[in-house]
């Protein structure tokens, strides 16, 4: 018999409707619910995207302080949530604390979202305001700090800050890390929301859910590439190194970090602006080393891959590392940011699942032995 | 332009090649790794049957030996993991529990298992001893009892019992146990585990994998259909009644839980042996209630169903939560005890899924909105 042929990782196969993100990786364009992502940095702040991707419309004013809110309200974290964060081995990774801290809340939440087709979680992003406050207390309690509760006076972007500083950004910061965020709140399918939307379809909780999300997210396949941006341009050390770390990574065939994407044939929509804050808080703070040597290394590498006919673009993470490095941030949470942020994606893909839910059950393709004849433990070599 | 067509909940596409689980639904044959499930619970312990499903053959003596010890060696839980357990709130359900805890317990394990493409945790099944640890520790926690530690001169099946007990079961409760677990150890693509594959083709850890998999396991749609038999035939209340309440039941369209399976036409082989379990413990125990209410139920639904040419079976479900019933087990863990069993056979899809790596990645089809304009936020109906 012939052997069915299949698409490896899915790949190309369709695995639903959509209605929230629109790529166009031609021509380097980025919609949430039709909004362009250029409108949304420059207008809404990440509480107001939020509305955005839960309702599928823009709020007005009083829907967006109702909202607001809420979100606000849920900022704190109880006790024996703060224990399991304190307590949390060190050099373990944040991830791991974090598919676990959401997992853990979903024990402590007052209005308990339980399963249901119908899923009546629109109006909150409760998984959203506590991953950012597990975050945050983990960063504190890593570098063997108290805990600092929330304020509900500030933004998103800026109460993240605040919560790791324990003092209040000045307003440029709050809104860049704010915007941060907007910039990285939904990609469309990707391995980690498609397992948001798997698991979503067991009629299992949305913090289940947004949990094993998180796990998907860690994998070095998915998230991650921005600590490792830094980490490259630490290894080239200098503008004057550059030309000859290219020229031997080029030849040693080694991937160039945040370079190139695998959707966006141009320039990706989110790394110019991301290179917008990073120009900014360079200049701002005079520290434009990192800027400077990632502009160069973007450089000598296109330099080098045009000439093969290959035009490369810088991805978004080529750049928010060192926007994040800038706003004081540690390397170690550049993935957890990215769940923070994009949690309100996974949230938005959940609502959609529930909505004319099906349960994920594709099939694999048995190529094992047939039934063998058992063996008694002692007659096995 | 015409909509392209999809497969939805991936129904009927081909995910991945396996070699771990045969299941002939025509016929109502389950086989691992090419050994008849009646083979392996009538000859192999839960722990030999975990070896087979990480190596693909049976182990010999000195083999078992050496697997059943490392899996002992790591059945006690670190103190912050107890603490973390003994603070989840007695109301919630402990799968969410186990969904954290799993992936905290990550931050505790000695040889952190990083992540890699060769995946390097075939040598163990820590996660199925700590994820069976978790539930026995919440059981005794949500009852006010303290924390029984672990005996390594038990096998799986009573080492658990015993520490929900907090004393030795007798041998034979002890193996049927055991057997359970073995009958709920695999079961090719499904839902979870499914979900375990997406996340570890991440090269997320085994650990975030399987948290990831509990999570899905945990939607009404998957798990949980044993303890809904027992509320059913609770309702029942007695044999005498079965006829009447069958009547309205298929009048009322209601689904009667644990008859028919998916994937099985004929008999569910899982069920026939479980039903053996059920009968044996009843006998024993003088407790029968139970069973002949379930094969009461049984043979009025199928006399109802035959009437219109559709042969129903019971599924493994329809008596499993009767048995665990009689080893004094609580219903709240019944969904977890599946989770403890099934962690072995997610454990080995999540080593064949490494062993030829591909991330997940389908696509969405976007049907949503064109490039909208940005309207001010008090612009906004």
């Amino acid at each position: 018999m012939e052997k069915q042929s299949f698409a490896k990782g899915l790949e190309g196969v369709i695995a639903a409707e959509t209605s929230i993100c629109r790529i166009d990786g031609l021509k380097g364009e980025l919609c949430y619910m039709g909004y362009s992502i250029e409108d949304l940095v420059a207008h809404c702040s990440f509480e107001e995207v939020g509305f955005l991707l839960l309702y599928g419309k823009l709020p007005n004013r009083a829907e967006l302080d109702r909202f607001s809110k809420k979100m606000r309200d849920t900022r704190d974290l109880p006790e024996p949530v703060l224990e399991m964060v304190r307590s949390f081995p060190k050099d373990s990774h944040p991830m791991e604390l974090l598919q676990s801290g959401i997992a853990y809340i979903s024990g402590y939440i007052k209005h308990k979202i339980h399963h249901s087709d119908k899923c009546n979680c629109r109006n909150t992003l409760h998984q959203v305001s506590q991953i950012t406050s597990l975050v945050a207390a983990w960063t504190r309690f890593s570098r063997g700090q108290e805990y600092v509760p929330p304020r509900q006076d500030l933004s998103h972007g800026a109460n993240f800050l605040y919560m790791i500083r324990g003092s209040e950004p000045d307003a440029d910061e709050g809104e860049i890390m704010d915007q941060c965020l907007t910039l990285h709140a939904e990609h469309g399918f990707n391995a980690s929301t498609f397992t948001a939307r798997v698991v979503a379809a067991t009629l299992s909780t949305c913090y289940c859910s947004i949990s094993a999300a998180v796990g998907s997210l860690y994998g070095t396949l998915h998230g991650g590439a921005n600590e490792k941006v830094l980490e490259m341009i630490g290894e080239i050390g200098a503008v004057s190194e550059v030309p000859a770390w290219m020229d031997r990574a080029v030849s040693e065939k080694r991937k160039v970090m945040g370079m190139g994407h695998r959707v966006y044939k141009a320039m990706d929509p989110r790394a110019k602006v991301m290179e917008g804050f990073l120009k900014h808080l360079s200049e701002k703070k005079g520290e434009t080393k990192e800027y400077e040597l990632l502009l160069s290394v973007q450089k000598e590498f296109r330099a080098r891959m045009e000439m093969d006919g290959k035009p490369l673009y810088p991805n978004v993470d080529f750049f928010s590392g060192a926007v994040y490095k800038l706003l004081g941030l540690p390397p170690r949470i550049y993935t957890p940011i990215f769940a923070m942020a994009r949690s309100a994606g996974w949230l938005s893909h959940i609502l959609e699942q529930r909505s004319d839910n099906r349960l994920y059950r594709p099939k694999g393709l048995y190529v094992g032995p047939d039934v063998k004849a058992f063996l008694p433990i002692d007659k096995r070599g």
